[in-house]
């Protein structure tokens, strides 16, 4: 296996390292450029998201590159959210009906670790730390950077890859690059900032709360949710409103502070003792959306992942979506072979619309957590929900669509889960809903699928 | 009257520097830096729009900097538009019932020059041409710039204001600090681009076609305009599709463009002798929409005009909108004085609906002109909106909103302007729409202000 293709790779993240091991293990010669610092050597970026939700479209990409298996062994299952409503006992509501289908805690910074350490053994893969690509001659596929030591340079490529996340240079290159590209471009911003806080491991290294769950309490405008960490901790994210009564701009002082979890998060209390100490010391990031089309420009430059299309984190997919554009990417070579015109083309007109639909499903699902997942038309869609995959195999809600069948495509995910949705909302509108037969149930949400 | 504020502008087209005189008139010290070189030096830049249309919204902008007359000296009424439908006689749909409402036809770089002669008369006005600003530090107030001998250099005020247009660099820098700015900005482009093509003067220097009106060709997915010019001529603008059969793509040989405009703008040829040489040595320009907001940062910098909103140019009012905006924002300072975050917060909060309309509608109008104008419940509505404006001193059609009252903001005048459209063609659906007493129609009408 063999090949002169050369692929510059920007951005270094989960999913540009698993672009470069796929594109190495194709014979490529693949060069990386990552501006921050190499994972490996153990210095962490303190201002990123601690975990994510790992699920079945991630670990089908990361299956594709044999790494599917040590990467489980490193993570938390998490069969279901734990809801802990205001004033209330918690609940668990689970993600399937099936045992086998549940969501995976993992380390950011552990998953890219694993997946440098991966490349670091191929010796096609030239991987540069502290080296930002500043700017990117698309119709060239030459980067400009500047290195480690300051020095800028350049490079030229059959192709170059931008997986250099939301805010993309290469993304920059292209909005820049107007004339000819008529490069429709959008990012938009979420009225609300999340800040990151902690729940200590027990004195003996458990859990303080239920380990398999995400956690979530859930307060209508704003919401704290947590992921089990491998050593006990949990990482809570607080997701708040700017300029409102209540929102971060008034939570300036730590008896406002004090007070305020005093009245909307008073069970978790005993959890954050430290409360005070991390509430000041961690910032507030913000969180959005970006769309953007063509992603491809003249054959030579293509950008994926988060540069392309990143999105809110509330389906737990930004990620998973980031891992399976390499997966389609990879079989797009497959059958073309190194055409990269046409490998690109049809990767952005397959990919396009589903990153769409991902990003408008994650939005959605910003106000399902913060507020319906307790109220009672949605507690009693996601009960059939339940005993309709506990029946039927062939079943899968909304939310089992789009998290655990990584073959069926996020559009058609959305479209068929947006429609099984309203007919169970009306379904369960009366009273007597659960004397209605399943059956029934069954063969309304089978005729959508003709 | 004197001032120590300093302002810097960044842009000397035609927001940029009536907002120059404006600042100027108030006594502030103001500084423009513009990367295009004098037009008072009698260079031409033959990529932009040679002549554009003048309405009531800028001639109050002007009028407010003592520059109506001298402009509207230099300009020439277009009292309709004149149709020339495919195959059948061209005709007149005048844009308004009163005679004294109509809009102008200006060149764009004489009104221009006309702005930047009177910016020279001051002298707390200092222009610098061949001036490319490169980044604005939003905090600071400071812009970094290449100066003509390509010499860099930093330059600090009180504020910068950016009228650098739809490509703007100020508001790269604004895309580029979103971490505490949150900044939503979004490009769209059309699936048409514009190609300027001309109808030369007769020999006596006079116009080949009717002069006071704005021509057009509608051919449903594409069509042509006219506007005309002080020297006999008339400029074309085709607008035209990318990517279609008959695309600009497919239009690559004299055969092929000769055959199309014999098929489609016939009566358009003997007009136009020498179209082969122009078609071909006239580049395609691009059409978008740029959103965005917020429009300050920090109550040290603002966007206007195009750099702010740009629009598509089909509503005849992206020039109005801009220098509108030099209005409003000369008003705000009146009220507060150079209180400039305040200013700049209720100037966002003021425009930013009414761009968001005036973009909309612009929008609109492209479907409106290329297509429905010929169409009969188009041309029944535009027959009623005559006779109503002839006959109600009080009435004014969606576009007279639009275009002749620019004490109306332009969201209400969309929005009253569709409520009237759609009695309008509800009304004129039954065949006897004209026997209809017009008191009936002005009484739906009026009912609809409350």
């Amino acid at each position: 296996m063999s090949s002169s293709e050369k692929i510059i790779i920007v951005g270094a993240g989960l999913c540009g390292s698993l672009l470069a091991i796929k594109m190495a293990q194709r014979g490529y010669s693949v060069t990386v450029y990552e501006k921050r610092s190499d994972l490996r050597l153990g210095v962490q970026d303190a201002g990123r998201s601690i975990n994510l939700a790992l699920s079945d479209r991630g670990l089908l990409a990361l299956e594709s590159a044999g790494l599917k298996k040590i990467i489980l062994d490193k993570s938390i299952p998490m069969r279901g959210r734990m809801v802990h409503p205001l004033g209330d006992e918690p609940f668990l509501s689970r993600y399937s009906g099936r045992d086998g289908e549940y969501i995976n805690s993992v380390s950011r910074p552990g998953l890219n670790t694993m997946l440098l350490e991966e490349a670091g053994k191929f010796p096609n893969i030239e991987m540069h730390f502290n080296a930002s690509v500043n700017h990117v001659d698309l119709n060239e596929a030459r980067v400009e950077f500047v290195d480690e030591h300051g020095q800028t340079g350049t490079n030229t490529a059959d192709i170059v890859i931008g997986t250099d996340g939301a805010g993309s240079a290469v993304r920059r290159s292209y909005v820049n690059h107007t004339a000819s590209l008529r490069f429709d471009f959008s990012q938009k911003f979420l009225g609300h900032g999340y800040k990151e806080l902690s729940i200590l491991p027990t004195s003996e290294g458990g859990w303080q709360l239920e380990k398999e769950a995400l956690h979530i309490w859930p307060r209508g405008e704003f919401m704290i949710i947590a992921l089990p960490n491998l050593d006990g901790s949990f990482t809570l994210t607080m997701f708040h409103p700017y300029g409102t009564e209540l929102g971060f701009d008034q939570l300036q002082t730590w008896p406002k502070v004090r007070d305020f979890f005093h009245q909307y998060y008073r069970t978790l209390l005993p959890y954050v003792p430290h409360l005070q100490e991390e509430f000041f010391a961690n910032p507030v990031g913000n969180l959005g959306t970006v769309k953007c089309y063509p992603w491809q420009a003249h054959g030579k430059t293509l950008i994926m992942g988060d540069s392309a299309h990143a999105i809110v984190p509330f389906y737990g997919q930004g990620m998973n979506a980031s891992l399976e554009d390499v997966r389609i990417f990879d079989e797009l070579i497959e059958k073309h072979g190194p055409k990269w015109e046409q490998v690109f083309t049809d990767f952005q007109e397959l990919r396009k619309p589903n990153a769409d639909a991902i990003a408008d499903l994650a939005i959605d699902n910003f106000y399902e957590m913060r507020d319906k997942v307790k109220d009672l038309p949605f507690m009693r869609k996601r009960q059939m929900e339940m005993r309709l995959e506990q029946q039927y195999p062939d079943y899968y809600s909304k939310y089992s669509l789009v998290t655990f069948r990584p073959e069926m495509p996020y559009k058609q995910a959305m479209d068929l889960g947006r429609a099984q949705d309203e007919v169970l909302l009306e379904m369960c509108q009366n009273d007597d809903f659960e004397d209605v037969p399943l059956q029934n149930y069954h063969d309304r949400l089978k005729e959508l699928e003709i």
